[in-house]
C-alpha cells in the first residue's frame, strides 16, 4: 500500500503502477445523497427486474411472470391511454398530420392552439421557464371550473417535470437555518417517499405525523398539534405537506378535515403543501375530492388572503396515467412577490419542463367539451378507465379482507391498498437477525415465490410494530384476481410456517 | 404593529384583521437559492418578452420585431426539425399510425423498437430511472463508433432530462466538507452559467479558470494549475468542468489540449466533466471534435483504468436543436461502484427521464443508416442544417470584426459569438452610477434602441475590465445580417454617444 498525495492510500497494480484512490468514494461523497431512501424503486424492484431477466433466459422459478404492483404506473399494467390525447401528442410532433384527413378537427385544433405558442410553432423549441403561457391558461381556467368559480391567476401556476418536480422546488426554496432553527415539514406516515427523499437531500427535518390507520386512515388535527409540539424543541417547522387522496393510504379527505388542516396551519403559520394528483381518482360510496384551494377561499378572506399554499397535479395518474410524459403543475396562493421572482429564477436554470409534458398537460386541463367531435369517445374511455379502477379498488379490499391476518382499509380513492399485515413473532426475530425489516422478509419471500412485486410499509413509514405492504390496484381485472388469491395463499403458508 | 408568535411582526389591515407576516419571505427562503444568478434568462430577456407584449398591443417602438438571439433555442429561430425524428416521435405518440402507409418502414421500426421497450408498450409509462434499456444500449454503441471502437458499457450510460440535468447531478454528488474542506469545482470563465447557478444552489466552492482570449479562447494548463494552487488555500478542488466545443466561447479544443487536461486532471486527481453537447457543431478548418473518452483512452491504461469521467450530451443542441423534449444523456468513466450505486439510486427518486426525450435521443444515436429509405432525407436536412450553421458562424466573425470597437474570435464550433466590446469611459462611470455592469448598460440599450436581445458578458464572467456580449449565431441568415448591421450601427452609435 502507498500514500499518496492528500493522504490516500492507492495499491500496487499487476504491472507496477499506483492505483490511485478514487476522487469520488462513499466515504468522499455528498452525505445528504448517502441518507436519501426511495422504496417504490428499491431492493425488492431491483430484486423482481433480476428475476424478469433470469425468467426470460429460461430459468425454472415457481411462477410464469413477474407481476409489478409495486408503482402507480397505469400503462404498464395495461391501461391505455386516452386517444384524443395521443391523436393531439401525434399531430404536435409532426404537423404535417395537419393535413390527414382522419384526425378529428378538435385535436387539430387543439394541436394549432399549442404549436402557435411554442417558439417557431415547434414543441423542439424551449418554452418560457414557468411554462407554455396558453398552457399555464388553460390549468387556470380548469382551476376556476373545477373549484366553483373562484379566481385563478395564470400568473401563479408553474408547470412542473411531474409533480415530484414542484413538490422538490417548493421545499427546496423552505429550507433554511442550522441547528434547532433547521426548517421542518411535516408529512404524513405513510408517506410517499418522494417527500422524505427530498427531505433527506435538502437536509431539512422531517416530522412524522401519523395517520389513523383505525379511523380509515383519516388525519386527527390533535395528532398534527402533537407531532408540531414536539418538533418544535429542535427545529423549526414550516409546512405541512399533505397528500389527498391518499398515497400509499387511498383515503379521501373529509371537506371538515380539509377545514381543520387550514385552521391549523393558520393557527401555527405553516405553508401548505397539498400534493392533489390523485384529484379525479375517487371511488367510494359519500368520498368526493376538495380541493384545498376551494376550502381556502370559502373559508373567507381571513383565510384566503393569508394562508400560503401550493398546490400540485399532473398527467401521470387519474384517468390519463401518462407518467412517462413527465407533465405537471403547481399553483401558488399568497407566496411573498420577492420570493415569487426567487422561484421563477429558480426554474430557469432548468430552462423549462418537457414541452410534450406541457401539451399534454394542456389536453388534461383543456379536454373535448361537449359538441366537439372527440366528446364521445373520449368520455367512453375516460368513464371506463375510472370505472374499472373503482371496480379493482372494491375488489381489492374485499378479497384482502377474506384473509386472516391481512386487514385493508376501503380504498376510497387513489391507486393503492395499503393493508396492515400479521407477521409472526419467529419472522420477525428472523429479519431482526438478517438486519430487515420483518415487512421487507416478507415482501421478499413473496416476490420469490409468488414473482408478485409489492412494497414493503417500511418504505412508506409505519407506526412502530404494525407492518404492511403497498399494493397498486393497477393489474388488469383478471390479473389482479390472481395476484390477490396468490398473496393470499402466500399469507397463510407464511403465517403457518412461522408459527 | 403587532407582535405575533415567535416574534414576527404584522400589520393591522382595513377591517382589523392581523395580516401575519408570511411564512416563507426573502429573509427566511434558502440563503443558496438566493445565490443563485442565471443571465441566459436574466433581467434582459424579461425586458425582451415585455417589448414583445408591448409591440403586440400596438406600442410604438424603434424596431417592428424583437429578435432573440441570446439563447441556443434553434427551433424557436426557425431551424426546421429533422423529419425523420418527428416522424418517429409522431408513431410512438399515437401507434394507430403505424397503419398508415405513408410513413416510412425505417421509421416504423424504430418506433416499434422502442414501444416494444417500454412498459405496456406505451411512451407513458415510466421506464427505468437509469433510462430504456434499449435506448442505453443505442447510445453505447454510438459511442462506441463515434470513439473508433472503443468499449462503452451500457451500464455505464444514464439517461438524463437535457444535459443540464446531468451535470446537477453529477455536481450534486461530489458536494461536502464545511469550511476549507468544501469542495470546489472548477468552472472556465467565460463558462455557461448552469454551472455557477448549480455551485451556488450546492452550495460548493467555484473555481474559476481563465479561457484565453488571445489565443481564440483556448485552455492553458498553467492557468489551470494557478487558479488550482489558489483554490487550495481555501477549499478541496475535486472536479474540473471543460465545455467543449466551448459556450460561450465558440472554441474547439484540439487535441493535445484534451491530452494535457487529462493529465493535470491525473496528477492533480480530479474527476473530469465533459459537457460536449456542441459535438456535431464544428465548422473551422483544420477542426475537429475530439471526445474526453476517445482520447482518454488513447493515452493508455495509467489514464483510462484511473481518471473519473463524466461526459454530457443532449438532443438539444447540433444539427437536432430539439430543446423542448428535455433529452440527453451520460456517461460515466470509472465511477466507485459504491458511488454507482447511490447515483443510481438518487436519480430514481425523480422516476424517469421523460420518454419522448429518450426516444428522440435514441434516434439520435441511432439514425437511419445508409441503404434504409429515411436515409438520403436524413442527410440532407442534417447536412443543410449544419452547412448553414457553418455559414452562420463565419458571417458573424466577419462582420463583427468590420466594427471599430468590436473584436471577435472565430467560431470554430458550438452556437455562440462572444466578441469583445470597447465601452467608453463615460459609458463604464454612468453604469457603475447606476449599480449595473457595463455590459448589462450597453445590452440593455441595444435592446431598447433596436429590439435585439443579447446576453451581456458578465452573466458568463470575463476577466476584469473587458466586455463582451454572448450572440447565438442561430438567426435565419437574412435576420442575421440585419441584425448584425443593427449592431454594428448600434455599437457606433454608442462610443459616439459616450466619447
Amino acid at each position: 500500500t502507498l500514500v499518496l498525495r492528500n493522504g490516500r492510500t492507492g495499491k500496487m497494480t499487476e504491472n507496477g503502477m499506483a492505483s490511485r484512490g478514487k476522487v469520488l468514494t462513499i466515504d468522499t461523497m455528498n452525505p445528504t445523497v448517502k441518507k436519501v431512501e426511495y422504496a417504490v424503486r428499491g431492493p425488492i424492484v431491483q430484486r423482481a427486474v433480476q428475476l424478469e431477466k433470469e425468467l426470460r433466459e429460461g430459468a425454472k422459478k415457481p411462477f410464469a411472470e413477474v407481476i409489478k404492483a409495486n408503482i402507480g404506473d397505469a400503462h404498464a399494467m395495461g391501461q391505455q391511454p386516452i386517444t384524443f390525447f395521443r391523436q393531439v401528442l401525434a399531430l404536435c410532433s409532426y404537423p404535417e398530420l395537419l393535413n390527414d384527413s382522419t384526425f378529428p378537427e378538435d385535436a387539430k385544433s387543439r394541436a394549432r392552439r399549442i404549436l402557435q405558442s411554442c417558439g417557431g410553432s415547434s414543441i423542439g423549441a424551449y418554452s418560457a421557464s414557468q411554462g407554455i403561457d396558453c398552457v399555464r391558461q388553460d390549468v387556470a381556467r380548469y382551476i376556476e371550473q373545477r373549484d366553483g368559480g373562484i379566481p385563478c391567476d395564470p400568473d401563479n401556476i408553474y408547470l412542473t417535470t411531474g409533480a415530484s418536480d414542484g413538490i422538490v422546488t417548493m421545499l427546496k426554496l423552505l429550507v433554511c437555518g442550522e441547528g434547532k432553527s433547521r426548517t421542518g415539514v411535516m408529512i404524513s406516515i405513510p408517506q410517499y417517499p418522494l417527500y422524505s427523499a427530498a427531505l433527506a437531500e435538502l437536509g431539512a427535518v422531517q416530522i412524522n405525523y401519523y395517520l389513523n390507520e383505525e379511523k380509515c386512515w383519516s388525519l386527527d388535527i390533535s395528532e398534527l398539534q402533537r407531532a408540531l409540539d414536539e418538533a418544535r424543541r429542535h427545529c423549526n417547522p414550516r409546512a405541512l405537506c399533505i397528500i389527498n387522496p391518499g398515497n400509499p393510504t387511498g383515503q379521501v379527505q373529509s371537506r371538515q378535515c380539509i377545514e381543520d388542516v387550514i385552521r391549523f396551519a393558520a393557527k401555527e403559520r405553516l405553508l401548505l403543501m397539498a400534493d392533489e394528483v390523485y384529484q379525479d381518482n375517487v371511488y367510494a360510496d359519500g368520498c368526493k375530492f376538495h380541493s384545498f384551494k376551494k376550502v381556502l377561499f370559502e373559508m373567507g378572506p381571513e383565510f384566503s388572503n393569508n394562508v400560503e399554499l401550493a398546490s400540485f397535479h399532473s398527467t401521470s395518474k387519474c384517468y390519463m396515467g401518462e407518467c412517462g410524459f413527465r407533465g405537471g403543475y403547481m399553483e401558488i396562493i399568497n407566496m411573498d412577490a420577492e420570493v415569487k421572482a426567487q422561484l421563477t429564477k429558480l426554474v430557469s436554470v432548468r430552462l423549462c419542463p418537457p414541452v410534450p409534458g406541457q401539451a399534454l398537460m394542456d389536453l388534461v386541463v383543456n379536454c373535448p367539451q361537449p359538441g366537439e367531435p372527440s366528446y364521445n369517445n373520449f368520455m367512453k374511455e375516460r368513464t371506463a378507465t375510472l370505472g374499472v379502477l373503482a371496480e379493482k379498488a372494491k375488489l381489492t379490499e374485499q378479497i384482502l379482507n377474506t384473509v386472516p391476518g391481512i386487514s385493508c382499509n376501503p380504498v376510497q380513492g387513489a391507486m393503492y391498498s395499503f393493508p396492515r399485515i400479521t407477521i409472526p413473532e419467529k419472522a420477525i426475530r428472523e429479519a431482526k437477525e438478517k438486519g430487515q425489516a420483518p415487512d421487507m422478509l416478507y415482501c421478499m419471500k413473496l416476490l420469490e415465490e409468488t414473482g408478485i412485486c409489492l412494497v414493503p410499509g417500511s418504505g412508506f413509514g409505519q407506526k412502530e410494530g404494525t407492518y404492511h405492504f403497498r399494493m397498486t390496484i393497477l393489474p388488469a381485472t383478471d390479473k389482479l384476481k390472481i395476484l390477490l388469491s396468490k398473496v393470499k395463499e402466500f399469507h397463510q403458508k407464511f403465517t403457518q410456517q412461522y408459527s
